[in-house]
């Protein structure tokens, strides 16, 4: 019996390469009959190996609500629905695919699931009865509907007995870990706790990003960052992007000497002025990089764009890798690394990624290295850090199971704010950040209405590697690029560096919440689901969250004067004006460009006033 | 040596259940050393096994541009591309996934090349280069570009040495075809007639297709039917959609007492009134059916919307469903099915198929089984109508290889125009006829649009199952639910009856086409380059294409006034006027809303005159 409440279940043989091996993870005691407070028995759990690999079935009810799987994009509740768990760095459909697809899945039945592999399993959550199940309960004629098509379509939504069906393809086996509720906040909390516990960002991790145009050299790196001082704008992160390497797809990690002739006065610069350095990179490597000769025997068998696919679940690759990354940057004072193109996209027309039949010389084959890629390169950059010492924070476009203690969110190119915020929702089920990054905006309302996001996120990140200008000077990009400002700019600045300040007022507030996550599991932003398991107006919802243990966000997107919120039962305060708020219940909120509607828990036990009277001409009391 | 110039090479062990077996296919030679002329000799064809299955390499020329891979919506050219063949019913994004994907590809190298497999197998054209392979080709540094997204992506489709990579999952082995070139109609023609040669419509299936309101009962069907013949609108075959049945979804296979009370008086007076009568159905079975208990020991081990999902790849099974088809509704008169959702949709949240880790008596599996079920169902029909002496022709949404023979088009109620028109440009590739169904349209120019498309297709489908009053009446479907006439009816009504009559007019020049797809493996329809390979400008068309021996057609969009119209080398003539026009150019062709640009071939050996003088006052002669 294990005092963490994780059971692990061993099923036939399982791979060698799998998360718990490769990234360690926590005690699990066994599951065994009795042990366990599980909503089913250890032989109700039923397993059969075929040809196409290893299959398993759980009990699962008819009125059972299923969340999960990673950064999802598409839905929030997951059960009636096929889960593809397949990296992508380009998730148009729901189907499960997504940059950071987690097999790990907590029910309302009271559990969590995670699946100990890379593969690419797929979980059909009640999708299909067995055969025969439907013959007692089925109706001769149909009852006539209305022919439209969402009548007919209605009528295939029946409910048959249900199960929850995974295959976990290639392989002869599987370990998986089950986590104890009853509650779903619970076992999500046991199942960072088993992962190593939550991250903790450092404190300028949890300001304000700022990526540089793409085209800018080191004079204009080191204009812009001095303006942002002089006008105030308290940034504390400044990004570069491809253009510092001399080679960059694939990648030389050696700096473009016309560019930025001398980086290391660059860096020391930027950090004087209170700046952290971030540095662009992917892990493919170039034959020009003086990386490529002692990586070469420890890659994939095929190249991406011409370099090398170092093998970082190989020790050496990974430690080389390390080690080259220590000397070269954090020596010179860089604080951290965006980790691009590790989510080899299946929709693109040209060689994004290696082939899921190559292989590597720790073992892996393509389709597990594809899953487990993100996160390696995660924990090998981290490494560089270690190795001085150091902490980091920083950006990847890829991650995996056991993620939690990852210094790293999670960042894509894609922008339908919608979807972003409900990726947000969905990443605290799973041990991940998920950063909404503010990129090309159709307007400065829009532009205003995803900041507003970004600052009530776990990353506050401006984007602004297609524009020289910042976006308050100009969101539209030819414009920009013009240097012409637009009319609103006066505004747009002054919500700006409002909105900029107020996330700096929330580091405190944000870095307690971070160190619930790293002690206790609890996600600092999560779905309503996870706090009101109980309501399920508030267990639908996909576009509210909370924000660490006191607020709950609402963004507004750009068209709308305001929208709808549920807030769950309960006494609420309105964060701008201090005004009650009764919950269990929705309404209509007016959100003037300047506000994102966010309410305040009543018996909220954290007491911080925020000085906001420069500002707003107030103070928050939260 | 064979005199069909078609090769088999045996790599590993094959799989039972495969295509060539399950389906029949003609004689092959084996492939030996000096044997046959292909761009590469035996030796040059690698291939191994690996835990995630089999793994085949050939060479692959930088030069070197490859079509085929069945329906595809989103490329015409694969080169450079992935192309993973899994049977999706929405495939909205240019993975290789389409209702028919077709393990065969042709190359301009000059050779096509058939995979005989069931698995969803992906394609690698020339995506990645070998460890190393960049090393002495490599610059050190970039070359400075303007600093936008399209630049940056450019720099990524570097040219290295190029390979096909064929991953063929869960596998150990399988039988590749190569069809001998030299030219890309050679071989296609040559899978053509591997595959059986291509299908024989009946007349009427060349006709005129109307798809009834699915809420019409008997009496609606006949008035309607009965309105076409007053108002001269010369359809061939009426279909019905899913109403008809008892139970819909899953199917009972028996009619609706109370919306059809005298089904053989039904099909009767449609026959007498000249129409083929055409049925909507599933494959999956109602347990009210009467087919249920006999099928239920042949079939799946899950259900589909609480139906059976038969093993149509066991003979018993296949013989029971044809059986009860032959006696239920071929003695009855009726002509053909629609087998509707045999194309396992992947994007549904609702539960639209059966799992891939599915077994059924046969031995195939879920993903097998997938694959092979669009054709397997065709088959089965093909026998209830075999079985009474009878031709049938019919509608499918899913198909797979060796699908030349079989009498059925593909159709989907995905619709955007351009994209259906490219579609029908690539079914001509792989042995497939699509029909670009003429369903929801946004206004009666849309309609128009997309009828002359239907027109010059192998199969002209009205698909109005959501109106009850016909398309030419009103387009808008809620106004044609309230029974509102359109303004400009009047027009529409004469310009849909003028492509009707068209294309009856057409049958016997259609007739000819089929003849030769028959007896040569010609497709009737296809895509420039398959005729002028060596003009690359037409082989980069996907707009445009042959219909028949003599005409190009090139369908204009809603919204454009004409559009630009390339026309290969040589001496063509306008189809509308006669007049002489210049190939090897492109140039715009204004479209009237009565007119689809449509030229024919000078050369052309047919010699056929259609009297259009009652329409357009002239007569067309090719």
């Amino acid at each position: 019996m294990s005092d963490q409440k994780v059971y692990r279940l061993r099923l036939g043989t399982p791979e060698n390469a799998a998360p718990v091996r490769l990234f360690g993870a926590g005690e699990a005691a066994p599951f065994n009959e009795g042990a366990a407070s599980l909503p089913f028995s250890r032989r109700e759990v039923q397993s059969r190996a075929a040809a196409r690999g290893f299959v398993v079935e759980l009990p699962m009810r008819n009125d059972e609500d299923i969340y999960g799987f990673g950064l999802q994009f598409h839905s929030l509740n997951h059960a009636g629905r096929r889960r593809f768990l397949k990296v992508n760095s380009d998730p148009v459909c729901d189907t499960g695919e997504t940059h950071a697809p987690v097999p790990f899945y907590v029910s309302t039945a009271g559990y969590g699931l995670f699946v100990d592999t890379f593969r690419c399993a797929t979980f059909y959550l009640g999708t299909n009865g067995e055969r025969g199940s439907s013959k007692e309960t089925a109706e001769p004629e149909q009852e006539r509907k209305e022919f439209s098509e969402e009548a007919l379509y209605a009528l295939k939504r029946a409910r048959n007995k249900r199960s929850v069906i995974i295959e976990i393809p290639h392989c002869a086996g599987v370990d998986l870990y089950f986590f104890e509720g009853p509650r779903l906040l619970d076992a999500v909390s046991r199942y960072n706790r088993f992962s190593g516990g939550g991250c903790l960002p450092p404190r300028w991790a949890l300001g304000a990003w700022y990526r540089m145009y793409g085209g800018a050299d080191q004079e204009a790196v080191l204009r812009l960052a001095e303006q942002f001082r002089r006008d105030k704008m308290p940034f504390d992160v400044i990004g570069l992007e491809p253009g510092w390497h001399s080679h960059r797809y694939s990648c030389s990690f050696t700096w473009d000497a016309a560019l930025f002739p001398r980086p290391d006065e660059l860096v020391e610069r930027l950090k004087a002025q209170g700046y952290a350095v971030n540095l662009w990179e992917h892990a493919f490597v170039h034959p020009s990089s003086p990386l490529y000769e002692t990586l070469e025997k420890h890659s994939g068998n095929y190249e991406v764009w011409g370099g090398l696919v170092p093998d970082l679940a190989d020790s050496a690759a990974r430690e080389r890798f390390a080690a080259y990354h220590a000397r070269a940057f954090v020596d010179a004072g860089v604080a951290g690394f965006k980790l691009d193109e590790c989510d080899s996209s299946d929709f693109n027309p040209s060689n994004w990624s290696f082939p899921d039949c190559a292989s590597f010389p720790s073992g892996l084959d393509g389709e597990q290295m594809h899953s487990a890629f993100g996160l390696l390169y995660q924990k090998t950059i981290e490494a560089a850090f270690a190795a001085r010492g150091a902490r980091t924070f920083g950006l990847a476009r890829s991650s995996w199971a056991l993620a939690s203690p990852s210094p790293f969110a999670l960042y894509s190119d894609l922008y339908e704010h919608r979807q972003f915020v409900r990726a947000l929702v969905n990443a605290g089920f799973c041990g991940l950040l998920w950063a909404p990054e503010v990129r090309s905006c159709v307007s400065s309302e829009d532009f205003i209405r995803r900041l507003q996001t970004a600052v009530f996120s776990p990353l506050t990140l401006l984007n602004c590697w297609r524009i020289p200008n910042p976006p308050w000077f100009q969101t539209d990009t030819a414009d920009n690029l013009a240097g012409i400002r637009m009319a609103d700019s006066d505004t747009v600045t002054r919500i700006t560096r409002q909105y900029l300040e107020l996330r700096a007022a929330l580091v405190p507030y944000l870095s307690a919440a971070f160190q619930r996550y790293h002690d206790e599991g609890v996600p600092p932003m999560r779905a309503l689901a996870l706090d009101y398991q109980e309501d399920e107006r508030a267990r639908a919802i996909d576009d509210e969250y909370l924000f660490g243990p006191d607020l709950l966000a609402a963004p507004v997107f750009a068209g709308e004067a305001g929208r709808e919120v549920y807030l769950p039962q309960g006494e609420w305060r309105d964060f701008w004006t201090g005004a009650p708020v009764e919950g269990g219940r929705s309404f209509f909120v007016t959100a003037p460009l300047d506000r994102i509607p966010v309410y305040v828990k009543n018996e909220s036990t954290v007491s911080k006033c925020f000085d906001f009277k420069r500002f707003w001409g107030y103070t928050i009391c939260i």
